[in-house]
């Protein structure tokens, strides 16, 4: 089971990759989405929102958020890990839907901050932890050294329980303005996220599915709604709860974020087959029989294409109700299916 | 460093640990402490107050708890892996501690218990990550194997993930009858015990200090007060913080806390040396010179022993306030002083 390909095509694991990323992205804003936005009707501002600007945007705020949430103080070496893996750049896609979500839901970026902060945090240990040589032992991410390459393994276990931990203490001492019932609920939602129930367990169910061929739809959807379904909800979630967002709303937020993020899921598998098909030369058929379990290969190319293209129509839908605020997370999940063409 | 020390001697890392251990209070309580207490013009609850009686009923409340803490569901093996080291037995001394500080500022147990729990799977999660090959590389634990030798290393390092991560929710979503603002100082306090403000940080100057002669007492201190002070000193003052315990009170608890935990330390160094001064047939000198860095080889056996004995007054006199209220946290105290004899 390839373990990070939503980690690695949302940030392409290139040097390049945020060149590419919002080229990509600018060429659908401006060639295509503002017509098409004008054109059915909408507002102005909808037609002229431009997810590459938002997303660079958005970015910038949560990299001097982060830069600003660790200091360097004794003992300097575990402070240092710690940054190393959190400060080593990637789309930062949790905190911006945290971020996102917030806005929807009645509430501000300030409000958010501290909760994006942590969720980036929490995916950052889970990286650290999951590159170890007892896990997926891997020299590099993002280009750059694994942080147990460069610190060891006994400080990288540490720099992940220290960012775990921290993300905790960071969202209740850091977050202004929030009733104290809503932050004790962004605590809860991110620990279940986090543990046996959400990313610990889908990494278990990982581990036990390498090298097994029959792998069933249901194993699949377990491991990829766990291990990278649980944060990106949670992601969006929490955005919906600081702001004290009725159940309603949370639920359509939840159904927004699970469809997503199995949409990106479906997607990637449908994109690496293609890859390495071009790449080898080989049938696209026969890199089928040889690839790990995929929904690909569970569902066939075009069935994982009409699935991830209906997942993202009624994450959509869901957001439907909000208008205008619903632009940014609306333009997200299209920037999903315009990956399948 | 011996990382263990505090670890192993409250729990003698013996089979009959805990004949031992409630034996040696026993003989304290029934031939002395009663009679001290009488004596000195103590009420008769003071002078009848069995702490062998008392820690033993508190461990199994906490037992009771932790077992009802984790279901084991699919992905089975993280959630046995978990059990396995959760309930491997131990005083459950930060729980009890806990819970007693809890009583002592006006609280009750029930209120109290899911922070316990909370503490005591923290404390699990850094005994699994010590355990580590990476780290201390140890295959036995309380006359156990250890986690990764039953598990492996990867659902090692994931269940003390699944720990430290569940703690924070069962806090959450266990606790009835707090109010939220006081549930959040808990949180925020027990991560910052955990981060690389606590024991993180604390194990880290241990592994940097391996192998070093000239480890300054300010440096052991650092260890100590990080890598195992912080989760104690934690331990009593979420106690407090569950009622809403005015500062002064807080302060109180803490330095209790910081003190007794720094004693034990102290006298388990000196046990050390007169354990292996004896065992060897050595002098304890020519031990003192072999010995890594301890209390013992840096203020002299004499001087240490009237340092934990200074720390223990302090400690009890930080309590006396509080009356009969302060009995169970008094009698833990002076069993830390009786063990110099």
């Amino acid at each position: 089971m390839n373990t990070k390909v939503f980690e690695r095509s949302f940030q392409n694991s290139k040097h390049n990759q945020s060149q590419v990323f919002h080229r990509e992205i600018e060429v659908a804003n401006t060639k295509k989405k503002s017509l098409q936005l004008v054109e059915a009707g909408r507002t102005p501002e909808e037609a002229t929102f431009n997810l590459s600007t938002y997303l660079s945007q958005r970015q910038g705020l949560v990299e001097e958020a982060l830069e600003r949430s660790i200091t360097v103080v004794y003992p300097e070496k575990i402070y240092e890990a710690m940054r190393y893996s959190l400060l080593a750049g990637g789309k930062r896609l949790r905190p911006i839907l945290c971020l996102a979500s917030c806005e929807l839901s009645g509430g501000t970026v300030d409000m958010a901050m501290p909760t994006a902060c942590a969720l980036e945090m929490v995916h950052t240990m889970s990286l650290i932890h999951d590159d170890l040589p007892a896990m997926d032992n891997d020299d590099y991410r993002r280009g750059k050294l694994t942080n147990h390459k460069v610190y060891g393994e006994d400080i990288a276990i540490l720099a992940g329980d220290g960012l775990l931990a921290y993300a905790f203490e960071f969202i209740v001492v850091q977050t202004k303005g929030v009733p104290a019932e809503h932050l004790l609920q962004v605590v809860a939602k991110l620990s279940h996220a986090v543990a046996a129930t959400g990313l610990v367990g889908g990494q278990v169910v990982d581990l036990e599915s390498e090298g097994l061929k029959n792998i069933s739809l249901e194993t699949l959807n377990f491991i990829h709604a766990h291990k990278t379904g649980a944060l990106l909800e949670t992601s969006v979630v929490t955005g919906g709860l600081l702001t004290g967002a009725d159940e309603e709303i949370l639920q359509r937020l939840s159904r927004y974020a699970c469809n997503i993020g199995l949409a990106f899921q479906i997607i990637d598998d449908v994109l690496d087959i293609t890859a390495t098909a071009e790449q080898l030369g080989k049938s696209a058929g026969k890199d089928l029989q040889a690839q790990k379990a995929t929904y690909p290969s569970l569902l066939g190319i075009q069935e994982s294409k009409n699935q991830a293209k209906k997942l993202i129509e009624e994450a959509k839908a869901e957001l439907a109700p909000f208008g205008e605020k619903a632009i940014p997370l609306m333009a997200i999940a299209d920037y999903i299916t315009d990956r399948t063409h």
